[in-house]
């Protein structure tokens, strides 16, 4: 059968706020090939993306995305490897391609997994899927008063594990990321396990990082994320040698395969951190998995969006055991909650399971999409090249 | 002065050919602050940087790029670094950014000379600027005969040195290929310099490029362009240890300092190619050309445009006396010539300089681009975000 229609749809919340919550707006991909249906997702920016899917060639290797998927043979996973490669190869100076491909991505191996009657993860060759333990994801307080409620709160909601990030922290003083830190701390209680994220706001810049070492180590942190920009490579490896039993973690601003790969060669990472909606979607995703269980790195997805994300995000490596934890929203605009019509909810024992229903095994819910949708309509040369199509009726 | 305007102005072929020709349209960028206006280009996918520059805001690191830029104070050149630093960590999670940055990144620089009365080389610390061997880029032909052609025609034109690209290069036999380089050597006779550039056809697939090196050695190729996509860092080392004196050469993919960082430090490049329509305009050049020189590699631009983006592209290493190569186009579309008013010509000893009037020293032909403005209207719930302006009388 052949790709026969690429459909993308740009959702948003009504106003969008100035923070770093990723869950505000989403570009929502279907593909279709035969009688089969295939859902995605692609991270930030969807006007920028939806570009990318349509606009005019400028040469040979930057052809929009859409051209190297309608009328595609889609039967087998192979399929969706090789497609993968020709949209890379076809708009290789076309920069937004590896996050628009990766919601295309996305929806192929959902499309062949209901085709082949298989969850995602048997497709990439795991026999089963392990739980996984779910970190709730946070943005810090504007104040430390608030972020020791935030953690009092998810403790209480039963989460083992915490993630604060962005908001305030890195950006002021030391002793106002101190009293962040041991806010956090206490309100998760000493068992709790606490990771860092600081959103790159010290770009490369070690002696920032170096001075908030001893209040991570004083604080138990496990992990402190994204200390620096992707691709700061010495930056990462300078600040592990200094950080005692803190390890780095990174990787979420790689759209591609060798970036990932860098990272984990000369970051000196504990753990890399793979978004899927944006390093090409799960078929890289499941190269990057092998290649840090290879060199024993840990592997943990980056998810702040729908649930359909989520799913997508952990399918790579759902059957590594040992990679335990999973990056969970918990604060999610209305829009990444009504995304779809079930959600990867957490079990007695607090941890959560891939669904074993074909494909993602996330339906979108395109009736409650539909307050979200924005209209959009691109004209060329008075040529309409994209208006928003009407949501279908079933998923 | 603030930033008051930026404009952008998509440009192209009436018809776009499925060619590696890379001349076949462009986007046209002004500043304008206070009195004065500086004119940059970015590189490929007009419509895609047009959307980045004005689509609605995603999240706090995912903003479109003229948010970071209207109304920011530009005052010295200190203020050009700013103001890139914001745009990049404002627009992180927007893939696009880089590309659309960089014309941008041009057009401040541009600016700056004009408000400083100094061309931009030395506004970067540059005392003089010396004359560049322009090599020419061509298109390998379809047949080994019309390259031997090409080879000849250019030769008797008086460059000693020339670049063959893209076109059937790589993606036939190891025969075909033989018979190509063959073909150029005749064409170029013993004494010209012969560069090749491979276009990334053979992915990171180290194997089929060795099969080629002893050709690349019997026909005296000084250095391979781009055997493989960037950031496929193990692949051109390993290449490189296999080539004995062939020089690889590589780094146009890059779109931020760290990529070119990390292929100058783990790729054993003899050559890193930047093009500043893409990696983030002449600020990042000049960083990449200040670490490539600390590393003894060599820098050249990579440029297949106008010569607006050629001066943009030569500043960064116009005082390096020892980077003596510059890429020089010479079968661009008539859009890369008429583009400006003046160009970069050779002098009697085949060489070029770099304007010194203030700035870039290269002026658009703004009546010349007329006929090859694209209209273009975005909208979004029915309000124009975007609706391409008409040029102005004046550069």
């Amino acid at each position: 059968m052949k790709i026969e229609a690429i459909d993308c749809y740009y959702l948003s919340m009504p106003n969008i706020l100035d923070t770093g919550d990723g869950s505000q707006d989403a570009l929502l991909i279907r593909v279709q090939a035969g009688e089969y249906v295939g859902w995605g997702e692609c991270e930030a920016a969807p006007l920028v993306s939806i570009a990318s899917l349509v606009c005019p060639m400028s040469h040979s290797a930057c052809k929009p995305v859409r051209a190297s998927l309608l009328d595609q043979e889609l039967n087998d996973t192979a399929d969706i490897n090789r497609i993968g490669n020709l949209v890379r190869e076809n708009s290789m100076d076309l920069l937004q391609t590896d996050h628009t491909q990766s919601g295309v991505d996305i929806a192929m191996w959902d499309l062949m997994g209901k085709k082949l009657d298989a969850p995602v993860y048997q497709l990439l060759g795991y026999k089963k899927s392990y739980p996984k333990t779910p970190y709730a994801s946070l943005l810090f307080g504007d104040t430390p008063q608030e972020t020791l409620e935030k953690a009092l709160r998810v403790r209480a909601d039963g989460y083992k594990a915490v993630k604060f990030g962005w908001g305030p922290f890195g950006r002021g003083t030391v002793a106002e990321d101190e009293d962040q830190l041991h806010a956090a701390r206490e309100g998760l209680s000493q068992d709790g396990l606490l990771l860092v994220d600081v959103g790159t706001v010290w770009g490369d810049d070690v002696e920032r990082a170096s001075q908030r070492l001893k209040a991570f180590q004083e604080t138990g942190v496990t992990w402190v994320e994204e200390p620096f920009v992707s691709g700061a490579l010495d930056s990462y490896r300078t600040l592990a040698s200094m950080g005692g039993d803190i390890k780095l973690a990174g990787g979420e601003g790689c759209h591609n395969y060798h970036m990932a790969q860098q990272m984990i060669d000369h970051a000196a990472l504990g753990c890399v951190q793979i978004d899927a909606g944006r390093i090409g979607g799960i078929s890289i995703c499941k190269r990057v998995a092998d290649y840090a269980h290879a060199r024993g790195i840990s592997y943990v997805n980056h998810t702040f969006t729908s649930h359909l994300a989520l799913s997508a995000s952990i399918q790579a490596y759902a059957g590594l055991e040992h990679d335990t934890l999973c990056e969970y929203p918990v604060e999610s605009q209305s829009l990444g909650v009504d995304m779809t019509q079930n959600h990867i909810e957490r079990d007695a024992n607090g941890q959560i399971h891939l669904p074993e229903a074909p494909g993602l095994g996330i339906r979108p819910d395109l009736l409650a999409l539909e307050k979200y949708l924005v209209d959009v309509e691109i004209k060329v040369h008075n040529q309409v090249i994209y208006r928003t199509p009407t949501l279908p009726a079933t998923a």
